[in-house]
């Protein structure tokens, strides 16, 4: 160790680890998205006037993009607007509200449960949390959640309407689940009639090494398995084009797609399909994004790597502490023994090192070991990072140094 | 009368009435929006990176012409996404799910009521039937809704949580709230402490005359009330630049903007403040607006005196039917002798005239009277508005002879 704590937070630095935010030399990749703006101009290869209302699902060839990054038919994508969050949030909003297909209104219900593998993404607890829906932790293994565990409550209790899934990647332990956990997934008895997978493929196209894992077909699966209306998939453009500016799909079974446009006719009369015809222009095909994902692939990637160098060598010793290595996405999961997480993104602070909350990758935000911190290197850079994993190391050191005086 | 029923039915045109969509040649008025985005770039004038994540609430630019546009303080202004209709169901869809401001939440009340003037906006009581919300209607006067009701009825029922007003050349009647009628919602005891106004000001700069007239501050005129929290205030630059791509606006108290946000954090990491940034780029000030909507004026007007010079031509010596000449907005509502609306938009789609369903300005799809009729001019050409006219006066007149023939 080369450096003590003291002397680091004397530095004065004030460095953001807290949120998966691109960062800018990834934005600049899609500097034609912005560009070409007038080229593209206004009307879609079908003669539609994109400057005009509807076309509630989508412009048709933004629709077939989002099919073709997806691996699914047209007809089971929606082309939205610029988040994926939106559509998870108003999907569970409209069942709450409606009731999911053909069920009564979820508010009607006497109570709703999910199931949450943690560590998990916390703006999916918020908006389960914000809607009063009971939120049950399910540990998140080496191939995805817990599936005997899921298995067994879901079977049973008619109350759990759903579990949130980000099947590659995971947000924040960068998990990839095994066929047998999506198959398991696919084919489990539901108690609840209207059983929902809230499927986040944030990731599907996020690779950090050579190996480019694929994300499964879940709406193939869930059909195949007698469940076609069981997967809802969510996905977007925002960390492939622009995080403010992209296009948000949803994905699932036509049955489900009428149900959503339903729900959605009330609120708005059609999204911004401007903005959808530059993204068709730009993206084009899945082969032109997977090359843009090797531009982002170029940034993030040296960054991951000196995270995991510098905690390597300064937390490589010290027994309970570990951390993830991902093959993609854009969080790294680091554990102390248990007891010290708090403790040390407290640390991490006062030296000028902001980290998301100890707790946050947890429901009601309660880490009930205190020992997960998540960690987003993508926006600062390589030389920050580098900083910012030596504050870590040495904040943790120094939590477990106090406690074990404490012991003593 | 120049030509039958028969004959024009003959003709086979077809020509859609039904929605106030704005003409290809208004949406071109804001051609520079899509070719400037390139100069227009993505820094902000405070070196805001605006294709990244964040800004809850818009850009800081756009939430201050906004405040410029609405004549309030850009902290009482939200700048969002491309619909206003989406922040008028959200805030309503809000409530349910969470309450009102400090309020239980509308969905554990055991009834929620909103008043709807009638005629009134079809999405607007499309949102309240979705969301099992009762709709009351009270009658539209030439300055407004029918004050003596809506205070009586506002005053005493705690179910009422709230009252539709379009307060500037109304959707479909044209109506301009008289500046009494504004202080006397604004001033008015209610029974539910969570009673709120839902002013949407759509045709806030949507003059047809040299009149220009103004909307009123509802959002000062509550506070002074002593009632600051009463008014949500909606627009958007849909009707003003481009429909599917505007930029849409939510005003009201700070505190009203606190709850807003507290919800909208739980669904969404932000707007486009790409579009926000091109819309400050391009709209820069209210005379500018203003500059812009005379384009529009002259791209409509002719198509109002169209509608209206035919109308009078042909009904003008029919009793018991008239029509609005509004000084603003997109819509003229007629009028037909009690129980020939339906059959008038039953006859006018037989001659290939599809007009907006009878009874669709009211709740529940329910004209009492069947004699409402809204017609919508924007989109079609003048020429087309002349045969359009010609069909539903024919169509009229062949009702009206119907019924005549019924009774003898």
């Amino acid at each position: 160790m080369t450096m003590t704590y003291e002397a680091f937070k004397a530095l004065g630095l004030a460095i953001d680890m807290t949120r998966g935010k691109p960062a800018p030399e990834q934005l600049d990749l899609s500097q034609a998205l912005i560009d070409d703006a007038a080229r593209v101009g206004h009307v879609s290869r079908d003669g539609i006037d994109c400057r005009n209302y509807g076309h509630l699902l989508g412009l048709p060839e933004a629709r077939e993009l989002g099919a073709q990054l997806l691996g699914l038919p047209a007809s089971h994508v929606v082309a939205a607007g610029n988040s994926s969050l939106e559509l998870m949030h108003d999907v569970l909003a409209f069942a709450m509200l409606h009731g999911m297909g053909q069920g009564e209104p979820w508010r009607r219900a006497g109570e709703v449960a999910f199931l949450c593998p943690v560590p998990g993404y916390d703006r999916h607890f918020a908006i389960c949390e914000a809607l009063g829906i009971r939120m049950i932790a399910v540990p998140m293994n080496d191939d995805g959640p817990d599936m005997e565990r899921v298995e067994a409550l879901v079977a049973t209790d008619p109350a759990i309407k759903g579990i949130w899934c980000t099947p590659l990647y995971s947000n924040p332990t960068g998990t990839i689940y095994s066929p047998e956990t999506v198959q398991r997934l696919a084919r489990m008895p539901a108690a609840a009639a209207d059983f929902r997978l809230f499927w986040d493929d944030a990731y599907r196209f996020h690779h950090l090494t050579d190996e480019r894992c694929r994300s499964p077909d879940i709406v193939g699966a869930c059909a195949d398995a007698g469940h076609p209306d069981r997967a809802i998939v969510f996905a977007s453009t925002s960390k492939v084009t622009i995080a403010s500016g992209g296009v948000a799909l949803l994905a699932s079974s036509p049955r489900n797609i009428d149900w959503w446009q339903r729900c959605v006719s009330i609120r708005t009369i059609g999204p911004d399909k401007l903005n959808q015809l530059r993204h068709v222009h730009y993206l084009r095909d899945l082969p032109t994004l997977e090359r843009l994902m090797e531009g982002h692939r170029a940034v993030l990637q040296p960054k991951f790597e000196a995270l995991d160098a510098t905690l390597r060598s300064l937390l490589g010793d010290v027994p309970g502490v570990s951390w993830t290595k991902p093959k993609g996405g854009y969080f790294v999961s680091l554990y102390t023994p248990d007891g010290y997480a708090k403790r040390t993104v407290e640390l991490a602070a006062q030296a000028g090192i902001v980290l998301t909350p100890a707790g946050a990758a947890f429901p009601y935000r309660i880490d009930p070991r205190d020992r997960h911190l998540r960690l987003a290197p993508s926006c600062p850079n390589p030389a920050q990072i580098e900083q910012a994993a030596l504050a870590i190391a040495l904040s943790v050191r120094r939590a477990l140094d106090e406690g074990a005086r404490r012991v003593a």
